[in-house]
């Protein structure tokens, strides 16, 4: 359709050359004022025309009377006013061929049925203008490829660190005000909130991000779809190539009716939707941090060939909760090979089997810790193994946690097989401080052991789903494990 | 049975007043050296006897050669030397009169067929000796009353919050080296890990913990119940006097395999165990955190008087989602009576109904948090409400921070209703920071939604439990809701 995604509608709400901000630029912690310096301080290089009659100036930019009266052209504008006032701003839009409208103002259909009338009056206007719209009651977007980081609300903080995952919503509850992106290691692509979606929606956004070359893992939150079958093709074409992660609330009558205040959607049938996940290869979520937390595994990781998961852990009581975990997740328990088995038999007895415990071995062996690397070497290596779980003790004391840092150091290079973590300690700094160096070394950590086999879950799942199509993610569902302990 | 509960058998595994440690006293991260330093950084002021043929004095304390050598009545002994000698120095203990043995030793039902057998055996001599045991395999106890805080692996700190919540478990991982307890603002009462249950098991806890003054509510892991009939008996007499919360690890196949391996225990079917905690009352979790996590609501709040949740929040999105898990866990969405509706809609159009969306008005109306406080009144004082979610915002502003916290210093004197918080905002210290603050008032904070929503959950099944006993509960169960969105 376009020869770079970043000419496509979606892509100039993405990629702005220059852009104009219409609206107060009160000193405060909502507005005009906020989104100029953020961008400032975000790096970005575009041209920032702040509009409004009564400034002459903000954070040491010319602020214009009008968009008449700005003298370059711009491609994009943020309108933070009045319900009723937008659509003569629309028109001035029109006039001077501004191609999209983050519309940050709210008052529309989640408010009331005059709101709603009023975002028909927009949409409508918008379509004749040729003018695109994000929003309305939308917290707007974030790029950190090129700095663009208008978030309309003070954050505390203006540069998120870059990486493939792409986090979209129907709520602002995603943009850097509402989450401490510095602390998501594996950093972010681009932030997205549809608000109520009176003219681009998922589909747009997800025609654009599929093609995105920043963007390597889709993680959406929804709480409607306005075009079910067209929702499913793009859903589908960005499953093919890209993990499509997809959290959608309001599945209960009373969720339902809550989200049409909130954004004035219609919700769709819970059943449904979880039937168009397995059609379209969506992963779906349930959780509404998940949204943040399980894109890393695919931002990371290499998708696991099997369901075997083998389980390395200092303590035989987590482990039993994994693996049921694991039976939820479609996910099963390798069973070592022979080889490996021996392997770790012959370093300790009892240590050859899965779950591989080495509290006994920790607490019998001076130094046990300096077999450590070897150990996780032999089961990655072990031919049944598909995957793996590590439980870490972060201890007070650092040696061992060099000894962690080493082996992780080591596995980046080596391992082809996804490992997710999980570390627990009696002190909670010392376990976020070893979070930190192992996910900067590249390996997600969660701070639940169910989240970690989640997180594999999802690993398996779109890795079947890409070999075998919707068959494969079909077979692989949660909830599809082979039954209770009947003993 | 006891004129205090502080004299029966479980109750000196709590309560000694002279203990010996025996076994190695060499410098490191785990045995007797940790354990010594425990018990005097943690206050205890009972006698200690360290115990070894090999060490002159550790930590200023003299170490007797043996338990023979010692000249004061031992009421228990920690037991940290090879499954092998164990016998022997039950036999040891037995002569000396010593009630209470904590066998912290591994190597027995866990690892093999031998280890069963030695476990058996010491099983049948300390029925002959009259001695009981915790464990073996066990990191043992820790009481907050008295300072009794023999923890055998480093844990950085030593002394614990005092508090109402009991905490026990079949796995150390509950134990102060394995969570960060400085952490847990309402504190613990007791910590018990009952490892291989050889002797002292579930039951012998639960009618001990049952009759505790200091434990208000008990949290248990569990990975298999000994005797199912006595289970029902004790954990029901537990619930009828405090909330009961069970996790069950070992619900799958694999699980319950696995769990075989961890500390030797045969694991109970999965659909007959919850059929049970229904019958006695018992909370169940689904989650390894949730055994830490769950207890505040019971430690802090008052229990809700019906399921109908009111959720003030600063943006829309997340109150779907809780919305959803309302409906889950068989709460359902107050509608605001008359009076309470129209309060709060003469102070912002559309603020009025449930879930009260307060992101609308603050975005309008300059100093809308002064309004804070009197909004949380409106909400709590309103007939149809039973319980309060709030969601806040922690903004890097400070004052809107402080208006929080006079909110809830003014709720602590007025609410008869429960109240569960959760934070959000981008700033993860500053959100760290709040929660402290908030639970330090009294009040819970969870971070996530669902959790807020889970907590007020139990509380509302164990309010049904006790008004209307275990048909209460049923009715309440989680997953019993009206169905799924059709539209």
């Amino acid at each position: 359709m376009h020869r770079n995604v970043e000419d496509s509608p979606v892509g100039c709400f993405f990629y702005p050359r220059s852009l104009a901000i219409i609206g107060s630029f009160r000193e405060g912690h909502f507005g005009g004022f906020v989104i100029a310096r953020s961008l400032m301080k975000a790096g970005y290089e575009g041209a920032i025309f702040p509009v409004n009659p009564g400034y002459k100036e903000v954070h040491g930019l010319k602020v214009y009377p009008s968009i008449r009266a700005v003298p370059e052209k711009i491609d994009i504008a943020i309108v933070m006013i009045n319900a009723k006032s937008v659509s003569s701003v629309l028109k001035e839009c029109g006039d001077r061929k501004v191609g999209s409208v983050i519309l940050v103002s709210d008052g529309f259909a989640e408010r009331d049925e005059e709101g709603a009338r009023l975002q028909s009056e927009i949409s409508y206007l918008a379509k004749s203008l040729g003018v695109r719209i994000l929003g309305p009651n939308t917290a707007g977007v974030v790029n950190t490829a090129n700095g663009f980081n208008p978030c309309p609300y003070e954050a505390g903080y203006y540069k998120l660190r870059r990486g493939v995952t792409a986090v979209c919503a129907q709520t602002g509850m995603i943009n850097p005000q509402a989450y401490p992106y510095p602390d998501m290691r594996f950093g972010v692509s681009k932030i997205c909130d549809l608000g109520n979606k009176c003219d681009v929606d998922e589909c747009d956004l997800l025609d654009y991000l599929a093609e995105d070359r920043e963007t390597g893992v889709i993680s959406m939150y929804l709480e409607s779809v306005r075009n079910g079958p067209r929702f499913l093709r793009a859903a589908r074409r960005a499953a093919e190539r890209k993990p499509l992660l997809v959290m959608k609330a309001g599945k209960t009558e009373e969720g339902a009716e809550a989200s049409r205040s909130h954004t004035g959607s219609l919700a769709v049938d819970d059943r449904i939707f979880d039937a168009a996940c397995v059609q379209s290869g969506i992963l779906r979520l349930q959780r509404f941090n998940d949204v943040f937390e399980m894109p890393k595994i695919f931002a990371a990781q290499k998708l696991p060939s099997g369901n075997r998961v083998a389980i390395l852990t200092v303590t035989g009581g987590v482990a039993v909760a994994a693996i049921d975990e694991c039976a939820k997740q479609g996910l099963s328990l390798s069973k070592l090979a022979g080889e490996a088995g021996a392997e770790l038999e012959r370093l300790f007895v009892g240590l050859g089997k899965n779950p591989v415990d080495l509290g006994p071995m920790m607490a019998a062996v001076q130094g046990a810790f300096d077999l450590y690397p070897g150990i996780v070497d032999t089961i990655l290596g072990d031919k049944n193994v598909d995957a793996l779980f590590t439980v870490l003790w972060a201890t007070p004391a650092g040696k061992v946690i060099s000894r962690y840092v080493e082996t992780y150091e080591g596995l980046k290079a080596r391992s082809h097989k996804p490992v997710v973590t999980w570390i627990y300690g009696p002190d909670a700094q010392a376990t976020a401080e070893l979070s930190r160096r192992l996910e900067d070394i590249g390996f997600p950590v969660y701070n639940t052991p169910e989240k970690c086999i989640r997180a594999l879950g999802l690993a398996y799942r779109y890795g079947r789903f890409l070999a075998h199509g919707t068959k494969g993610i079909e077979d692989a569902q949660p909830g599809h494990f082979s039954g209770y302990c009947m003993r």
